[in-house]
């Protein structure tokens, strides 16, 4: 129950992106929930041995982290700071901490299943990035730019830190999501 | 696509009971999260023949219909207004509407897990009812009353409206959290 009381904090972290109403800021705990209905939703773009329900799963605790860290937007300091080493080790000491909250070995399991998103190598976690990467995309469209206008992306950029990272898990998705980006970015330049 | 770009209203619906610190209200779609994370840390109080996965699936859903309907909290209206053959003849056109807007199956099969959770008779769905209802109960005991002193809530009805409803699918747990519930109502009588 303290964990769960904990994991709360994650809907008072606010990411980048906003709502796709442009509203306000979406937050990490929303933002995770989405994305678990992006995962039911477009099963049908994963890959052969992906098992949505770990899918769904890696990604409901995927941004716990950022209770400790915040959210690192891809875009900001020209791509440069998500994934640095210093975000990397602070993400390990919020994992050590927040799942160290629960008793093992459920704390251990679920410690397990966010190091296995993170590395990004089995389909599961492949395809679950996948989704952590398009949802943004999906809500910058609606919203007209969103973090692209904010952080000054160019095609190309979109492309390198995002475009490739969608495709690795969910190709045909990225296809047909990038034919709706081209408009944005034709009409932005 | 359009299904989850609607779906994204859902963060723009608020309930009546607020985020552990009490800072503002929380909305439909991070309590859907927060009821996912639930599903997955208390697993061990589930009956026998409940799986897991299908009730964090059910618990992603649970609330779509909400962006049409709004949140109807348990302790409005004296108790009456949840429930009320009114507000679940909205929530059964929201649902056709909004599953609507998935091809099927996957609409017919996403309709059929909502209306399995809202029947709440399978193991599945009863489960998942109880998360539903315990969840605001820890909500309220972390930011020191919440609904409970808007609504003026006494601990006979939280037990008839809520206790009744968690020992259902929970029992060990409702016997837990009832604990922490009478030193509040002790000390708020």
């Amino acid at each position: 129950m303290a964990f769960l009381v904990e994991a709360d904090r994650l809907k008072s972290v606010l990411r980048a992106t906003t709502l796709a109403d442009g509203s306000r800021r979406e937050n990490s705990g929303e933002h995770s929930w989405h994305l678990a209905l992006y995962a039911m939703v477009l099963a049908g773009e994963a890959g052969p041995g992906v098992s949505i329900d770990r899918v769904v799963r890696m990604l409901i605790l995927h941004d716990l982290v950022e209770i400790d860290v915040g959210d690192v937007p891809i875009h900001s300091s020209e791509g440069a700071a998500h994934g640095s080493a210093e975000v990397l080790a602070a993400e390990r000491a919020a994992a050590e901490r927040i799942f160290g909250l629960l008793p093992d070995p459920q704390g251990a399991e679920f410690r397990a299943l966010w190091e296995e998103f993170e590395a990004a190598q089995t389909p599961d976690a492949v395809f679950a990035k996948s989704l952590d990467r398009v949802q943004p995309v999906m809500q910058n469209l609606a919203s007209g730019g969103g973090t692209w206008v904010t952080y000054g992306v160019t095609a190309e950029q979109l492309e390198a830190r995002v475009g490739v990272k969608v495709a690795r898990g969910a190709p045909g998705l990225w296809e047909w999501v990038r034919e709706r980006t081209r408009g944005y970015f034709r009409s932005a330049s």
